[in-house]
Formats: structure tokens, sequence, C-alpha cells
């Protein structure tokens, strides 16, 4: 597998795989702009107007953008010692899928196929988030998230059990008309409102509708504060408490603060 | 009443009542997975066209269901030595609640109060929610949206008194018009749209009234900082309310966690 | 003026000014009912078919409730020493002018003029306004809305010149067409927008507006978080920093903690 | 270019520059009342009924306003040493953008060149912005929205990447119908959604579409929470940085802000 010579393998991982180097660098921004550039392609080519007069044009610019990707695919793979790991891993099946749909298009011919074909494409947009990752701002933003998820789902949870109260609430009270015709449409609404998105493609019309949905409006606008307020919570203490990992050789105890030179269960030196 | 004896019933009890076990873990999965199908159901009958095609299985579905809570509901009473204060409980009432309507729909056969009684099975729902306390992030957030509920009420309460005094503002500019056609329902609009849900079922077309409602907007979406402020504070001095007052009597420092038993700086017994 | 004695008027005076008192909490607890029952009435009389039919009964209501009120004010300026001070307050006028309409009504007919003299009787609303803000909650979250007003107020004005030039661009890029005839139109549906409330009376329909309206709805969504975490700031600050405002004895410097035992800037004993 | 002698340019430049002195103040206040008159009528030459009216008034105020702000941006070059910064400043640019329009209208007639030319008036908003920076809570919150803007930047990011997956998504649900005719719509739809805005001018009608969308606005209504936590912690660590890390070198206590110079326990000089 391994077709190219030590040093060359070697300049062409460093391009590839690593960030910190000018060529790293340079690849990255390259690679960046030619994503945007063909997920731009692949939208507009899902306007009528504009795939009748440049469908020729968009065909061409994909065909271009899907050969660039699949050199850029096999120069990865030559690149590495132990290919396996990085075709078997997820942004190697997401760079296989999203260069697979052009050479596939030759084969089929349905319309409907050849659509899912074609948006299979836009999955290279994963591969712009992988990269925006190594800035340190979206690394600290996303440990944050991924820090406070738990206790969101958990609220999300909740808002979920609500919604489905009210909306069934609702189908009771609006009696099964003006768009609440069935419990689970009348969720939709409940999520709708509670959200305060707020469409109007189905809105209240009996008084006491209107009443039930001023609550839980209310009660929506009222609760964003929970969340908000663990996950600051959350973030700040991360940021202020610095808990040593040292356990104390006498006791074993954890949870040291980094300042601490003492054990505060058992005053042994640490 | 005691039909059981003790050992069997211990081990009921253990698998009913107790979730730290896993045989008690197994059994509360179980559980909820049994209600939210049976929830489905209930909401996919309210959907007209599915309740045509597959009404027949819906019942059978629903009839299963009810036999299964109806022997939970048994064995949760042959497994306590006082079922009655499980019977009078909350949870006890909406168990019972919940498996009544599928055999009242023998006596009864009145649409309106057959779904009435259809939907009254929803309220199995409110044992998923007993089950989520169980896990320690669902309690915290509990805990602080019980801790930040009465400063959320007081907050909620003077949002609505402002909806009150611009709802009937706008009664008064729009004339009585454009859907401001009572004084309630242009206070449901104010609601509306200070909480930023927004339907446009109803929209005020007069200057004036376009003038009002960007202010009432612009006010709701300036305020919504103070409960989120008061709620975070409040969370945020939750957690550090740890650190204990007391100074260290050699050293003086002070900054101790409530639990240190020396001092972390000069390992004084505190 | 003091048409009572010295102890009656101690007795009206408790009872009416005073919230502390079992006698002045049964007394507000009363007056909060009663403000509550006559502002549900002038409302429940702007829906035009339950005037048509309960009309009598609402204006008997409204008698009883004038009466009653009535009697309240005289009784206030009966239990005051120099009532004067009472009827030239804020206050003092809201509950002359919430009493007046229903006297005035028997001299003047016109309906417009009789539709506006109605609603100020919603002026006692004012009253529960005050008296709920006793509640010690009520207070820190009045004295928090208070302290972030001028950040808050900066923030909105920053909000309003972006609609400005936001709402500007707007009439320019969809040329006066979908809804978009004036400037202040187009800036209504920029607060709309940015506020994320929303109605969909007026929404872009060319592809440059939908771009602009996009761009201003994601800013609308993540420039909510800057009031949000300057008010959490503040009530956090001011709940953990116990300035002190006594000022040093030798130097004079002042903003010192209030654990402080000694001048941090010169070292003198405080 | 300097026609004005020292001390009457010294004067000149202090009513125009600075906004501390009493002149200044007194300058600025006018020139925001101006500015804020003269964006006031042009937006109302652009509602057609007004301009049909009073054209004529307007065009006399937009002349008078043109004549006093080219009077002012004659006095601001007059009143500078080196005037040539300041014309090739933001501001100086701005000053004159703003008033070449007038004057270019005697020129062109071309009602499209001339709606555009009237429309530059409008960045005269941009001086009130400046104008405003002074005082000094406007300049907190500017720092603060400066420090967290990259954070809230890289949130949008991911926003507008989630956006995209859920557009195209929909628009393979919805199968092209519903309004979600193409991508870019989808996106755009999924925008007004998640940024919980709403219009409703596109609204899933599918039951798949409507549950994909249930879960984009409870997933934006919950993540609204993330960027709110990050700035809330980074205002509160700017204003609490303050505390010295130093420790008194007689008593060992901590915390001491970090402009102190005397131990505030127990007074010896750090």
């Amino acid at each position: 597998m391994t077709f190219l010579n030590q040093s060359k393998r070697q300049k062409l991982h460093e391009a590839i795989f690593e960030a910190e180097t000018p060529l790293g660098k340079f690849f990255d921004i390259l690679l960046i702009a030619a994503i945007l550039a063909s997920v731009t392609v692949v939208m507009l080519e899902s306007v009528g107007s504009l795939d009748r007069e440049y469908g020729k044009l968009f065909d061409l610019l994909e065909w271009i953008f899907t050969i660039l990707f699949t050199l850029e695919y096999l120069a990865r793979i030559a690149s590495l010692k132990k290919p396996k790991f990085y075709i078997q891993s997820f942004y190697g099946i997401i760079d296989l899928l999203s260069v697979l749909p052009t050479y596939l298009s030759l084969l089929f011919t349905g319309t409907q196929a050849l659509m899912v074909l074609r948006i299979m494409r836009l999955l290279r947009i994963f591969r712009v988030l992988k990269l925006v990752r190594f800035l340190s701002e979206a690394n600290k933003l996303f440990n944050a998230l991924r820090a406070s998820m738990p206790k969101i789902i958990v609220f999300l949870v909740g808002v979920i059990c609500i919604n489905l109260i009210v909306g069934t609430l609702m189908y009771i009270v609006e009696g099964g008309e003006n768009g609440f015709d069935s419990i689970p449409r009348s969720i939709y609404w409940a999520i709708v409102t509670m959200t305060t998105v707020g469409y109007g493609d189905i809105a209240p019309a009996t008084v006491a509708g209107q009443t039930l949905a001023s609550c839980i409006m209310i009660l929506g606008y009222g609760i964003i504060a929970v969340p908000t307020g663990i996950v600051t919570s959350e973030i700040h203490l991360a940021k202020s408490k610095l808990i040593s990992t040292e356990a104390c050789p006498a006791c074993g105890s954890e949870g040291h603060e980094s300042d601490a030179k003492f054990c505060k269960f058992c005053g042994t030196k640490m």
C-alpha cells in the first residue's frame, strides 16, 4: 500500500494532517474554501431556475470538485503508514461518502435516487466543523457545550413532558378544531409555542385555548432562565476552581485545590 | 390484605420500589418503556386517519397495556405492608386513574365522555417524570428550578401586569379593530408579543399601534436578562456556599472549604 | 379636615397603610381581591357578546366597586394627619382617577369618551404592583431591575440603532415591495425580527432580503447573551461584595470591604 | 489651510472635539438632536402619503440640515492643525458622505439614483453611536461585547452549520413542497426556526417535517444557554480579576485587591 518513499510521505502527512505548520495551514484553508465552494454548488443546483440556466456549469464544477476530493482522499491514504484506521474512521467514511455520489450518478438515472445522492455531497460540511475545532475559541465552546449537555438534555426532557401534557389539554380544550385536529399536532403546536417560535400556522381561537396558550408562553419565557443559569454556573466553576488531581500520600483523599500545601483532611504535607 | 409471605413480598418490594438494585433498575426501564408505548398508542388513536385503519390494533394494545398496569397496581399493593398510604398518595391515585378509563369504556358509550376517558390514560406520563427524577442531573435541575421559582413567579407577575396595561393601551390605540376587538384579546396579543412568540394571528396595523408594539417587543427582549441573572446568581451561590468563613487559628488564612479539618496552608488542626 | 379622634385615626391608619400587622395584612388582601375583581369586570365589559348579555350586571358591579373604592379613598384621607401629601402623591392621584370615571359617566354620553373613561378604571392595577412590592422577593427583583436598567437601556439603544440601519437596508433591498413600503415600516419589521418575535405580517420575499433577514436573526439570537451577562454579573457582584460605606479616618479613602480592619491605602486602623 | 488664529481654533476645537467641557457637552447634545431630526425627516420622506403632502417642507428641512452639517464639517477641518487625518478617518468620510447626496441631487434626476442618495444621509446615525460611546455605561457594554465577540461568532458559525444540515434534511423530508422548494430556502426556514423568530411564511406540513422542526426548535431553545453562559463568565472574570494573588508578608492572608498597599487584616505594608 505504501507506494511513496519515507520522506515524501512525511511531507504529504505534514501538509494534510497537521494544522500548525505553514504548509498545513495553507492546505487547510484551501480545503475549507473548496468544501464551501462545492457545498454552494450543490445548494444552488437545488434552485429550479438556476439549475435550468446554469445546469451544465454546475455539472462541470461538481466533477472538478469530485476529482479534487478524490485526489485528497487518495493522498490521505498514501500519506499514512496504516491507512486502515483512517478509512474506517468517521471522517474517512464521510470523505468517501461525499465523493461516491458523483461517480454513482453515472450508473443510476432515477431522479429521486439522484437527488439523495447529490445531497450526500453536503456531508463535506462536517469536514469544516472538524477544521474549525482546531481554533482554541471553538474548542472552549465545544467543551462548555459538552459539559453542560447532560443538564440541558434533562431540561429538554422536562420541557417535552410539559409539552405532551399541554398539547393534550389543548386538544381537549379546542375540541379538535382550529388546526388542533389530533394530539400529535397539538403537541407540535405546544413545542412551537413554548420555545417562543410561534409560526401562527396553528393558533388557538377559543377563549379557554388562548388562556392556556398565554400560560405556556409565559412559562416558556420564564424557565429559559434555568438552563442558562446552570450552564453559566458550570462554566464559571470550571474556570475558577483549579482542583488538583493529586491524591494525599498519607490518607489517599482526593479533590484538593491546586494551591493546597497540606492535606485538608489529615494535615500531611503534600 | 397481605396474601404474600414475608420473603416474596420483600422481593417484590425490591423490584418495584427500589431503583438501586439490578432487579429494580430492570423493572424501572421496563416500566418507562411500557408507559411510553401506551402513551404513544393513545396519541396515535387521536389521529383520524390512523384510527380508521389501525383502530382494532390500538384497542388490542390498549387492553394489553391496561392489564399490565393493573397487574402492576395490584403488585404494588401486595408488596406493601400498609398499602393504604400508597393508595391515597398522588402516584397511587394516578396509577388507578390511568387504568380505570379502559374498564369504564365498557360501560359508557358517549363519544365525548370516551375521549376524555381515553386521554386520562396519558396521566401515566407523570410516572416517567417521577422515575427520571432519580437521576442526579435531573435532581439538581429540579432543585435549581424550585429554588428560583419564587423569584421567577414574581417576575412573571410583573410581566403579566405590564401585559394588562399594554394590552389595554393597544385596545384604545387600534380602536377595537385589526383583531384587537376586546381587552382580553388585546392582552392575549400583548403576551404573545412580549414573550417573543409572535403568532401573527393578531398584528397591529396602525402606525401608533406598531410603535407601541415595537416598544413592548424591545422591552420583552431586554428584560429576559433579569430572571436569568437572578437564577444564575442563586445557583452559583448555592454551589460556592461550601467555602467556610473560619480562619486558620495559626496562620489566619481564610477561604477553607467547609469540610476541611486542617489548614491547607500550614497544616494546623482547625 | 381631621374629623376623627386620635385613637380611631391611628387604628384606621394601621389597617390601611401598614402591611405588617394582622389587620393591615387582612386589609391588603381584601384590597387586592377587590381590585382584581373590578379590573376583571372592566375587561369583560369590553367583550361585545358578554356586554350585550350581562351589561346590567357589569354596571351594577362597577357601581359597587366604585363606592367601595370611594370609601377607601375617603378613609385614607381621614386616617392621615396631613392628607395633602397623599392627595398629591402618585398613588393618591391614581386612586382618584380610577374612581372618577364612573361618576363622570353620569354626565357624559359620547361612546368614545365613555370607553376611555371606563378604561381609566384599569389604573387600579398599579395599586396591586405597589402592594406586591412589599414582598421581599419582589423587592430584590425590583432592585436588580433598577440596578441593571442603565446598561439594559444602553444595550437597547444600540439594538435600535442597528434596527434603523437594517430596516433602511431592507427597504432598499426589497425595493419598497412585499410590505416594505416605507422606511418606518421596514424598521418595524427589523424590530419584530431582531427581538425574535416574528409575526410574519411582513416577510422578505427576495433572495437578498432573506439573506439579510437571516443575518439579523442570527445577530439577534446571539447578542441576547450580552445584557444577560452584564445583568448576571451585576447581581452577583452586589451579592458577594460587601463594600463598607465607612471612610478611612486618616486618609479619607472609601470603598473598603466590610471585613477590612485596616485601611488598605494608608494602613491606619479603622 | 489654517485660516483661523491660534486661540480661536482652540476654542472651536474644544467645542467640537471635547465632551467634558460645558461648551463641548452643549455642542454634542445639539449635534445629536440635529442628527436625529434629520434622520427622522429622511425616514418620513419614504412614507408615500406623507411625502405627497409635506414633500416641500421635507425638502426645505433637508437643505437646512445639509447646510448645518456642511458648516460643521468645515468647522471640524478648520479647528484641526492637521485636518488630513480627520478627512481620511472613518467618521470624516461618513460626515462627507452624509452631506454630499443633497448637493448631488441637484445634478442627477433619475428616481432610483435619488433614493439611494437620500438614504445615504442616514449614515449620520453612526455619529450618534460614536457620541453615545462616551457614556461610561455604553463603554462597558461595548467592551463586554468586543471581548465576547470571538466566542459568539464561533457559536454562530456552529449554529449556521447545524442550519445548513437541518435545512437540507428538511428539503428532502418535505420533498420540495410546502414552501421548501430549494435548499437555500429550506436553510432560510431553518434559521428562522432555530433563532425562534418563526414567521410562518414557510411551515412544515408533513408529520416527518413537523417532527424534525420540533427537534430543531427545542435545540434552538436549549443551546441559547451556551453563549449566555460563556459571555457571563467572561464579564464576571474581567470584573473579579482585580483581586491580587499576593499574600500578606506578615499574616499570610490572601484575597487582597490589586490596588491595596497595606494588608487589610493586619496593616503591614505589602
